[in-house]
């Protein structure tokens, strides 16, 4: 019984915290459960803390149930700072360091009543070398980067929620690799303060739960909106359905989800219809790449500086790269980009949201690194608010998706005919219904 | 003659050293041998580190010369990170805290030669709380803040330039007050990493230094942008004079200055035009006070949720109003603010650069708190670039002056007419030449 609890989803183990059917300590040791079982194979987690945890539910089951996420297990990516737990960023620069403060997001999870178990993998700096982490599904392959362990965690129901960060493609990669829901707000909707940044104009914190309600309802305490706690549409959504200009790339398993997506949702009522594509965005690929890369290169300009021998060769070469960049290159890049994002942001006036390509395809095999975030990075630069629906299986038998995009600053209505879409794309696929309990069934 | 060399420009002082004609050590002693003499009477830092400064200017001497600001003291707002000295953010909660790495802006400085005296005063986490720093002109006046330190050091010839940030009027009002150069870049030119965060959005790096082209050596090497190493600027600027919707808290001395800058910029060849006042800029203060006390009730949630008790009555309200809008609304003035940033942008079209009030005139006494915000709200709700130039003295015999706005992503031309302007600006008060060396008379 104490194994079934940890695949509780957030929403419904919230519930039942709250009418005291369930209490916090009971789900805090079945997620401990299943991490003394799994993690030796996942490695998930950089530092846990059990007995804090179990201390912590304890007390909140004790007390009255005030929060909003009262009892609730998660993960923080080790890009955030933690008072009481090592904050290493991924790096050897802070194997022992030790934060003052929480991340202000994580501190808002905890004023709510969620209940940190521990720290969980990120690559070097949210970058692109990869943690130890494998992917849940089969350790033969990534869990996709950078929000790995986040990922991982919750996709192999150790967590119901963790939360992550994207600069590239660092929430819906992982989430589409790992098969669960990722999503990453509209930029500046979640607070950063407390997390390492890598690229400011781009940096952007999220997070990884198993349904779409269940990841909607830390994103309403993150972002203050009640109107993520109820996620009923009953309006026909208007999709545009938009490939990517790296559609080349897209294997076949991705075409096929996308096709699959198309018919379904348009035999449940959506509008569907396909977006063109602007020949000038097969540019934004390495538009975003400059202009993380010129970033991260100040962002990261302490330890570039002062420690470049513990920085891997990759990342110092993009930092590098980064530093060869003018101030003048730069705010053109910028400007390329706001013109770019003006024109897509022109495009919800004839649709509600876009659906397009998470990935290339299935997550790659963990030893070739933590696979490519090309389908994300447009959407990054734009800041423009992306959530993976998981809902299809490749050759592999590894989990496929797509994003759904929305239109700036209107995440709950993304949330809203997320969910919708999901259960349909889920009940298409011969999956089961998404309650608060829907666990993605497993490859 | 130490006590002499304490007052050179940042960019003679540069010259002197890279030609060999100065050592750093002697700069350095110079230096804290001012900071020695006036300290006990000014209150600009929270810490010092002598030795460790004169090991590094030793280092520097014996070396050879290869960074842009090679052997130059400056100091450091204690809201950034230091590796070498504690960082407390001006809040009792930080008391002892002593921070794993430099913010990276810092570390942008020492890689290219300048070495850290120590660190400046800071308001309580850049708000309104003042600490005990006084205006260098008199000392029963406030030096303005949130970076009073830095501004009263710079003034004090303690140093010749220092770090700064802006969120509301932190930068240009203290500036104003002491009657130094102070520079906000455009918003996200200067990387922020490191630098405790207060609302992100509004939170701007920048620095002050006692001429424009001083601080233009700095935010040449902070921003990478080497036209800022070159002011010549032969064009006959277009400056738009921007009262402001606060016009009626302007005083005497203020509205004196204005009409003199019109009337000395004018004749030295400039096409000087009064800007319309759109009646709905009135909304933009209020608009800005909302903006910023929504995020940072996000970005301060650590303390405010778990160290309440130790955070000023005055912050506590401030976040606790924020904490109070909703998603919908800061959304709502997100908007709202970035329409009225398009027009301003607008305007541009037909003036290079803008001037208006810095602050409604000379420092308040120090016991009624660092003075008022309201003549930069709007600017940093907009992102632009503002430098604030002193040139006048108000009935008091304390400075007064106005600032420079140029267009976004401008900034090198906004320093470049600046340069020209103050020069102007100075010879018609009977100020002495800007040369690099140029110290504003003390009032």
């Amino acid at each position: 019984m104490a194994i079934a609890l940890n695949r509780l989803g957030a929403l419904e183990a919230a519930h039942k915290l709250q009418r005291r059917e369930l209490t916090a300590e009971q789900l805090v040791r079945a997620c401990f459960a299943r991490i003394e079982q799994r993690e030796g194979t996942i490695h998930a987690w950089t530092a846990l803390q059990k007995d804090a945890a179990l201390e912590r539910a304890q007390e909140l089951d004790r007390g009255a149930v005030s929060g909003l996420l009262h009892g609730l297990p998660i993960g923080v990516k080790d890009l955030f700072d933690t008072v009481d737990l090592p904050t290493c960023y991924g790096s050897p620069i802070y194997e022992r360091h030790r934060s003052a403060a929480d991340a202000a997001s994580v501190a808002i999870c905890r004023a709510e009543g969620a209940i940190v178990l521990g720290k969980t993998v990120t690559t070097e700096f949210a970058s692109y070398v990869p943690g130890p982490t494998r992917n849940p599904r089969n350790e033969a392959y990534t869990p996709g980067g950078s929000s790995s362990g986040s990922a991982a965690a919750v996709a192999d129901s150790m967590v119901p929620f963790a939360l992550g960060t994207q600069t590239a493609g660092s929430i819906i990669r992982p989430a589409a690799y790992c098969g669960i829901v990722g999503f990453k707000p509209t930029f500046g909707a979640i607070t950063r303060a407390g997390v390492k940044p890598l690229a400011e104009s781009l940096d952007t914190v999220g997070g990884f739960a198993r349904s779409v309600p269940d990841v909607a309802l830390f994103a309403s305490v993150l972002m203050r909106d009640a109107r993520m706690r109820d996620l009923a549409y009953d309006a026909k959504p208007r999709i545009g359905m938009y490939r990517s200009l790296q559609w080349r790339h897209a294997q076949s398993e991705t075409k096929e989800a996308y096709a699959q997506a198309a018919a379904t949702l348009s035999r449940m009522g959506a509008r569907v219809e396909e977006v063109a594509l602007p020949s000038e965005h097969a540019a934004l690929v390495q538009l975003h790449a400059d202009v993380m890369a010129y970033e991260a290169s100040q962002a990261l300009a302490y330890e570039r500086l002062a420690h470049g021998g513990q920085i891997s060769p990759k990342l110092l070469a993009m930092l590098e790269a980064g530093a060869r960049i003018t101030a003048e290159e730069h705010i053109r890049n910028l400007e390329r980009a706001a013109q770019a994002r003006a024109r897509v942001d022109n495009w919800f006036e004839s649709h509600d949201v876009l659906l397009a390509p998470s990935a290339s395809g299935e997550a790659p095999f963990a030893d070739l690194g933590t696979g490519d975030p090309q389908f994300c990075r447009a959407w990054t630069l734009f800041g423009l608010p992306c959530l993976h629906l998981p809902f299809a299986t490749g050759p592999q038998g590894l989990p496929v998706g797509l994003q759904m995009v929305g239109r700036r600053h209107d995440d709950h209505r993304l949330l809203a005919i997320g969910a919708w879409a999901h259960q349909k794309l889920l009940e298409a696929a011969g999956g089961p219904d998404i309650g608060g309990s829907h666990v993605w069934p497993r490859g």
